[in-house]
């Protein structure tokens, strides 16, 4: 089922009750999203409690420059895939230590840009969490969405978000 | 009137077709929007021809650490101020060169955070240009947007938009 507008925003809105209440704080490293995970948390009113700092790597070189994606590591695995994603959220982590959790996707959104072997609505996820003692310090998953580029965003941005509330 | 999100499509099709044309990129560093200026540039389906890198510094020490806004500007003036968001026009610009214009936006969304000299819907903004002989190298202005939290983003979102556009 397509992900609306209402969607995001209502698991935004607990997204950002659920930081509240544990006062943690969130960081995103967004590719095919695009800034639409940013977007999202702050679309919530005093956010500023929960969210400080985000970057939008849309790009290879922007990977690379931004939050640390080794070149290495984008020439040998791509863009989408397990490797680059674990390294944006740890990249992300690393430069904003006053957050307790990085997310990080990167996927194909479409029209154009999929293969055999990544396919349009293709999307890695990684979560990074820098809490002393937290049982994984970096968890990474796959999904293919259906659908059109907003759909597949927007499927992205939901996921990501989920992702965040399930580990806190 | 109020900004809707088919107008703010319109405006980033309209942009990333111009952008194209003129095989220019641009970047964004965002405060009050959170990601929804680089969201709408990235809507648009081949966007990476003409975006690749945007900041989020949501919080004061995100708009230091970031992009490099001296904290004596943010005691002094405050994050919403001319000279708050040309510093994170002009710091994105620094550390993305390869883009050629960046624009940064700084506001109070509300609902809260407003006071008498600075009300809820009054944003700052930036554009700044890389481009050898460019007339004007930096830009400010403010605007006040009316409405609730998400029209004064939109409208931001919008103005920004049309702010790079006018200046390719």
């Amino acid at each position: 089922m397509a992900v609306s507008h209402a969607d995001i925003l209502a698991l935004a809105q607990r997204l950002g009750e659920a930081l509240r209440e544990r006062a943690l704080r969130v960081a995103t490293v967004e590719s095919c999203t695009g800034g639409w995970i940013a977007k999202a948390i702050t679309d919530v009113a005093g956010s500023s409690a929960w969210f400080e700092a985000g970057w939008v790597t849309y790009s290879n070189p922007a990977k690379a420059e931004l939050v640390g994606v080794s070149l290495a590591t984008l020439e040998r695995y791509g863009a989408v895939s397990e490797q680059t994603v674990a390294e944006m959220a740890t990249g992300g982590l690393a430069r904003w230590p006053r957050a307790a959790l990085a997310v990080a996707v990167s996927g194909i959104a479409g029209p154009d840009g999929g293969s055999a072997d990544k396919p349009v609505g293709l999307v890695w996820f990684a979560w990074a969490d820098g809490r002393a003692g937290a049982a994984a310090r970096l968890d990474c998953e796959w999904r293919r969405f259906d659908g059109d580029r907003e759909a597949v965003r927007a499927a992205t941005v939901a996921h990501a978000l989920r992702g965040v509330l399930e580990r806190l």
